[in-house]
């Protein structure tokens, strides 16, 4: 990921050369904490994702000496001191980043990426650190249910072709997969990341043939064992009998469309008369957690699921209200925590870490405090440093053992926040610290001024 | 856009191999169709776009050689013949490409884009083509409601942070002002498409000075006639104010959150009485189309709307159900027609063009009939041909041209299809021979067989 640094709202670039002209730029470094205010409808938890790709775009971050000249010439910067565009030229992310590890469940109000930097820097960065992680981490906890409701089937992403373009596709597959997908469709995520890749075969191939039992054949021929013959073409049933009239031995079958508990069941029946009991079903088509649950609970014969659509897009909560907000400013040595107060979206002041209390290795709850209040005893830091003066302070992980490590989390959760026809709640606590200051705040109605 | 050849599913490369291994990728050209099978809720039209995009695509498809050794090295593909590799390597898009010009309104069953090339690289380009036109027709068609429902005034589209990952941003920036928008936020659109942009600040910027009058004056002097304050950081009604008492003259003051139609009554009694009945009132925070149409008809005092999530998102659809179905196979001069006939999911067989019906200057009806029937008199066909050989036929217009395209297709809709609290449907009908193929392919159960 490598985007450019025009990858960003206007009114950033306003507000850069604002700060520029105030020599803001070397005199204000700035923290700014990217959090969801409340979590959607139908959503326990999130899954934080997409970290990787907005530290990757912060330490790739510059202008083309193109860009800033055509910025030069944009009417909305006609009164901006030209020295701004020379800084532009220049200037690159040199800030200190602390991050939630991907694959850990987060809830509202939690900082899940936390920038100090001067103010220019973070604030230039704030639309692509939103757009990477909102979009990845919706995807991530939608999976996460999806995976949850299958309870132990695999189940694999299809979905680039309802993802919102191509680069969606990618990081959706990435996502699904991180929070405990078994594979994706997508070629180029499958080798981007290692991620497991399944295919079976589209109506095409069937269609396109002379008819469809010598499609099978053909296919069977080619992919032996890794055959997964689509049956709803015509008809499934029928097809299903076909299978085994021409003793073709698919490692599965799918079913794509119709009454997926009836079918499954009258497939598995013939299959396994005609001696294909280790032939498994797939399903696919339009699935989500819900209906999944409900297959199964229907006890219906299937073996693995296929989805897309409702994952790659998060369907029932497609956008993630991260947002990035300012919570600390330290000008000429003098730290001052600010908050907003509008209506209905206030903010909580000052440098922040998230503490997870754990009892028998369950999270019990979480406390929001600033991060120089001392630890809590029993609990888990889940802020970490990963970035030091533009530079990351480690590799990244492996994805397989970022998703490994999120089904642990995941399954560290009490019992309700699993359920996925439950909106439960966690209970997350601000510290004595951030309830002081906000009480100092609101109550001198200007920004309490502390000097470290 | 130019994309990996391996932004596909597995499958198509699987089947690709299959119709390699039986020479079919010399022999055999298929056409397949990009259509709706049915309109999302609370959609009465889709607004095309993407087309652009997707023949970019198209135009530079290629496989790396390191992205076929990789392949060459995946168990899924362990059994297909060497040759298949080294055709990959050369594979180009050689086919003809028809399609509706972006900005056009359609309906459900009408093919949006039609591809004719061999059947291998017809398959192939499947998933890329889907990802992207949905997505931008999506974005496109819920972004001309919001402008329908603006009546007029400018709606500003904000929404890159919410998108779905930052190129998913950048062409919902794109679809959303070709659909009729006046302009984005998102630099890098401006940028590539002329599209115009719109910033304001943000209330880090009021928040990090020293107070909300000093954050205003500052940005005044430096933004002039492009100042648009945003009230909303503490407490609007009394930035308002302070904007007066300062003697500031903003172009536009900004609400983003609270009672939009009370606090603009107040803000704007508050600038008339200070003599700044020319400073306009921008509203944002989660608008769309139905809030929109409430706030105006409330005849609260709005001069122009930002929207983001919502239309970024295509928030209430957010998947386009778009498919690309194979609907004729030439296999050694022998023409098929063929359909799936799948419960709920049948196809309508045989290469399509669109007639769309006028009368007196207003859309009608649309007929969907085979591409070889006789034009349909005081209809206008709404297929192009794009592409022929693997190469563009005609430049792109540009985006502004499309727009204004769009807006006057738009406007030629019957007058309740143009309404945002209507679910209205539009006449589409197969055509005679259209008709004629689906009952003649039902009665045999095999493909009927038309030699050219």
């Amino acid at each position: 990921m490598s985007a450019t640094a025009l990858a960003t709202d206007l009114y950033q670039l306003t507000m850069m050369a604002g700060y520029f002209k105030a020599g803001r730029h070397q005199s204000t470094r700035a923290t700014f904490e990217l959090f969801v205010r409340r979590l959607p409808l139908r959503r326990s938890f999130l899954v934080v994702a997409g970290i990787e790709q907005a530290l990757s775009f912060l330490e790739t971050l510059r202008f083309d000496a193109s860009d800033v000249a055509w910025l030069a010439r944009q009417p909305q910067l006609a009164n901006v001191p030209p020295a701004f565009f020379d800084y532009l030229r220049e200037v690159r992310f040199s800030g200190e980043v602390w991050a939630v590890g991907e694959g850990t469940p987060v809830f509202a109000n939690e900082p899940i990426l936390r920038v100090t930097a001067p103010i220019t820097e973070a604030q230039l960065v704030e639309t692509a650190l939103l757009a990477i992680v909102n979009f990845q981490t919706s995807v991530a906890s939608k999976a996460a249910r999806v995976v949850l409701a299958a309870n132990g089937r695999p189940v694999m992403e299809f979905g680039a072709r309802r993802a919102h373009g191509l680069d969606a596709a990618l990081f959706a597959a990435r996502a699904a997969y991180l929070a405990g997908c078994s594979g994706t469709s997508l070629v180029e995520a499958g080798q981007r990341w290692s991620i497991p890749l399944s295919g079976t075969m589209a109506h095409s191939w069937v269609m396109s043939a002379v008819n469809e039992i010598a499609a099978f054949q053909e296919y069977g021929t080619l992919f032996g064992e890794h055959s997964v013959l689509l049956l709803d073409t015509y008809d499934t049933i029928a097809a299903a009998h076909a299978i085994v009239d021409h003793r073709l031995r698919p490692a599965a079958v799918r079913l794509d469309s119709g009454d997926l508990q009836a079918l499954s069941r009258e497939v598995r029946a013939v299959l396994n008369r005609g001696g294909l009991s280790a032939t498994q079903i797939v399903a696919s088509g339009d699935l989500d957690e819900h209906e999944i649950a409900r297959l199964l609970a229907a006890r219906a014969p299937i073996d693995s699921f296929g989805v897309g659509t409702s994952v790659v897009t998060s369907i029932d909560a497609p956008a993630l209200g991260g947002v990035y907000k300012l919570v600390e400013v330290t000008e000429e040595g003098r730290m001052r925590l600010v908050m907003k107060t509008s209506t209905g979206k206030a903010t909580w002041p000052g440098r922040k870490q998230i503490w997870r209390v754990m009892e028998n290795a369950r999270a019990v709850r979480d406390v929001v405090a600033l991060h120089d209040e001392p630890p809590i005893e029993g609990a888990r830091a889940l802020l970490e440093r990963v970035m030091a003066d533009g530079a990351r302070t480690s590799r990244p992980l492996p994805l397989a053992a970022v998703r490994a490590s999120c089904l642990d989390r995941v399954a560290e959760l009490p019992p309700d926040l699993r359920r996925i026809d439950l909106d439960a709640r966690y209970d997350v606590q601000p510290s004595p610290g951030v309830t002081a200051a906000i009480r100092s705040y609101r109550s001198t109605r200007t920004s309490p001024i502390i000097t470290p």
